[in-house]
């Protein structure tokens, strides 16, 4: 059984702690301000984007060790026409330099929370794309997720995370636009 | 009814044709190399990325006035680990400047050819996304997809190509390192 420690307490971070339990593992939510312990040795910072750095801060040596999961889509939410993070970066690379010692993810941020929830979209089964540099740390995530119901696939290193977040972003504008529903979105056929 | 010209006669070429004909629209294909003139108003280059810039160079004057799709996916096919057009442009948005004279639309590089020629990924139909900055390029295009039975989705301006690149890019290591088949990948739930 993994603790899985979920900053963040709203749609996404709910989502997520329901997926922990529901594949037989345990769940500890802390607000996004709160400053209790972490106490999972997998961390999911379910946040926005602008939180992450003061998260990083904060939390650098308490985080050191542990595999933190960063699932933010670091979108200009005010023209949904461009991200956020210069072009050649990402999110998650930018949370892995500011964690050096922390072995960190990129996960869920091509997935809406309902289909977290329900393991679904539309009528497939939800899949979460999982990017980063450490074998282990994505194995323990994917057992999670898979544990859960849902399909889980290592979608490569860190560098990947940035097609993962421009997935994320066209996912985004899309539903934005109606042209899905939030419960909709991509899906991954074998 | 519309003339859809193809220039290229490979994979995707021919799935592409198909899937016009499919539809009960026309198809002219031409080859890479072949210098016939092109018939239709709305024209698939169909070759891989760096054959691009000499059919711009080659035919600019004759595809003025036309739709002109870009289907290519830019990456490194030597290390699948990066793109080869720079990390805040793509691979349309460099035809478009080529070819200023035509409505340049990114289409069919998130679709491998086997499920255009099915028609379905899995079990699930095929949606092509279209990204353009031409309301009624896409629809001509949109329309051809509907009419053989796909799902076609305007997936908003020409600067969306950069995030459709970066899925396509994603779907290819994917089917590369064997978590995919080459008749599965995405699909869009709506």
């Amino acid at each position: 059984m993994t603790l899985v420690s979920i900053i963040g307490t709203g749609n996404m971070g709910q989502a997520i702690a329901g997926l922990v339990t529901k594949g037989g593992h345990q769940a500890q939510t802390i607000g996004h301000d709160d400053d209790s312990a972490v106490d999972g040795e997998l961390v999911v910072l379910a946040v926005p984007y602008p939180a992450l750095s003061a998260i990083a801060d904060a939390r650098r040596d308490e985080l050191a060790g542990k595999v933190v999961v960063d699932i933010t889509n670091p979108l200009d939410f005010q023209t949904f026409d461009s991200l956020v993070v210069p072009p050649d970066a990402s999110a998650a690379a930018e949370l892995a330099a500011a964690l050096p010692q922390s072995r960190v993810l990129k996960a869920f941020n091509t997935n809406f929370a309902a289909t977290l929830a329900s393991g679904q979209v539309g009528d497939q089964t939800t899949t979460v794309l999982v990017a980063g540099d450490d074998a282990d740390a994505k194995a323990l995530l994917l057992q999670v997720v898979t544990d859960a119901g849902l399909r889980g696939v290592d979608a490569g290193s860190l560098r990947r995370a940035r097609e993962l977040e421009a997935l994320g972003f066209v996912q985004l504008t899309l539903a934005a636009g109606e042209k899905i529903a939030w419960t909709g979105g991509f899906t991954l056929a074998p």
